[in-house]
């Protein structure tokens, strides 16, 4: 029997029918096109209805990704990027949609990992890492064969992380790592260092993305050099620290920026070599996502199954 | 019925008979005196079968808190105080003590942890850290309801958290985190300061302990002062690193340190509330163990009492 798998991002819906081995039946995506408040709800139900009546079998479970806080206990999302959605009751909307159906949701870092367990590389782990680098800094945790999700849903959230003492102000609206080493820190870290070197030429200037730094740095630029070998410090550092804490079989990188720094993965390593712990380094694998982007909405599917009534 | 809970320390053996309801029946504590491989497991053999024979009903299940690694699968232990210790068979060591015995084992600090759910201050808890500060340093995990082990039981190790860059050599026999802020750490700093400091003339002076570090803290002398600030300030960054990873309902500290540094549990806390993200630090709940040392011995009763055969 189908289930169906919701992705909500900041600016798009993905949703998918999944089959129980987890093949796609069918997929649309719908933009949010500056929508707010319940506007948002209205276009889920809408999406999630279309694929429900489309479905070849009955589906009677959806699973869903947010972009923010999934308040397991009350069914309500607090999803930042959304206005007006601070406590909204999207488990409620979503289940009214069709008689009798069940609803799960959880973040986007719980979800990415659950796919890669699903279909990508984390299949056959009990202990792994989802590390997503994007806009933001999150990680999907499976630790002894379960995901995490902490006494408030909020675990995971570790572009939070203390890495570099002393603790300055600029840490405050996201974190040390995220504010270093996501996508809008790298940018953040470029931009700084064009002030300070008046007498730089190259092609990075005023308006600068994590997109640009990538390619100023394939040019051999200085200032994207040095930029993203201060990232590998503070990724290689922040997997040092989750290895430690986790034991983990593998850390798996996804998000937008893993992507384009796949590329540096060995150099992450060789950071993290320096200060996990040795024997629990030894055992760790690194490996990019292995869906390519889809992996939250895998996820979204995978938690349906597993939330499906006992009939199914 | 009773079960044996066993806490091999580095210098000692504690054995304690509990009640399922974690009353303790009897208890004893042998000294190792310097024994070495079959020795030590002689000597867990001959205190647990005598507690056993002692008790005042049928013993079918024991647990050991170790100061090492436990292999679950493997039943057997690697304990860098005991020398041979490297791959110790210590579960069919003492599973001979008596017909049909049960026998479970965890690190020290999975068994404090365990000890506090069920007689100290995590009762009730789904989602609970214990900080253990000792000579070294190490976390019990308890998320979602599950004491953390990780893929080869090394999960915890947070003694090798990455709290400053760069890397410094000095780290690599025991980790950033534990170099600065364990009871060793705290000893090291001292004798450093002391090194830079010709002018000093306090009551600080070679062969210093951080028993000395505090005795002198509490007379206002200021190499004790700057020593115990640097302490606080890793300690507010590895409980925030902590408290943004699993969003807990309680940091419980404990170990030799904490003892004496539980003074400063409202300093650590304004330290931990610059870093960790903030939803979950404001639900966060700070306390020191509430088992006196004890935490250990009652966890390892507990894993005893969970492990035990179906008919107890």
């Amino acid at each position: 029997m189908p289930v169906l798998g919701l992705d909500l991002g900041g600016t798009k819906l993905a949703a998918a029918l999944f089959s129980e081995e987890g093949a796609i039946l069918s997929k649309e995506v719908a933009s949010l096109d500056g929508r707010k408040g319940d506007a948002v709800g209205d276009l889920i139900a809408s999406v999630a209805g279309r694929q429900i009546r489309q479905s070849p079998g009955s589906v009677k479970s959806v699973g869903i990704s947010v972009p923010g806080i999934a308040r397991s206990k009350s069914g309500t999302v607090w999803v930042p990027n959304i206005p007006g959605w601070l406590d909204y009751p999207l488990v409620d909307r979503i289940r009214h949609v069709a008689p009798g159906l069940s609803v799960a949701m959880d973040s986007d870092r719980g979800c990415c990992m659950r796919g890669e367990i699903w279909r990508g590389n984390a299949r056959g782990c009990s202990d792994a890492i989802f590390l997503s680098v994007g806009t933001g800094i999150g990680a999907g945790i499976l630790a002894d064969g379960r995901i995490l999700r902490g006494a408030d849903d909020i675990a995971g959230s570790i572009g939070w992380m203390a890495l570099d003492k002393p603790f300055l102000d600029k840490y405050v609206p996201c974190g040390c790592f995220e504010y270093y080493s996501s996508g809008d820190g790298i940018a953040r870290l470029a931009t700084d260092l064009l002030r300070e070197e008046q007498a730089y030429d190259g092609p990075l200037g005023p308006g600068l993305t994590a997109h640009d730094v990538f390619a100023a740095y394939r040019d051999g630029d200085l200032i994207a050099t040095r930029v993203l070998r201060e990232c590998i410090e503070y990724w290689g550092m922040g997997v040092a620290n989750l290895i430690s804490i986790f034991n983990p079989e593998k850390v798996i990188f996804g998000g937008g920026v893993f992507g384009p720094a796949l590329m540096f993965l060995d150099d992450i390593a060789a950071e993290a070599r320096k200060w996990a712990q040795p024997v629990s380094m030894s055992r760790v694998v690194f490996e990019p996502s292995g869906l390519d982007g889809d992996a939250a909405i895998y996820g979204a599917g995978y938690l349906a199954l597993h939330n499906a009534p006992a009939t199914l």
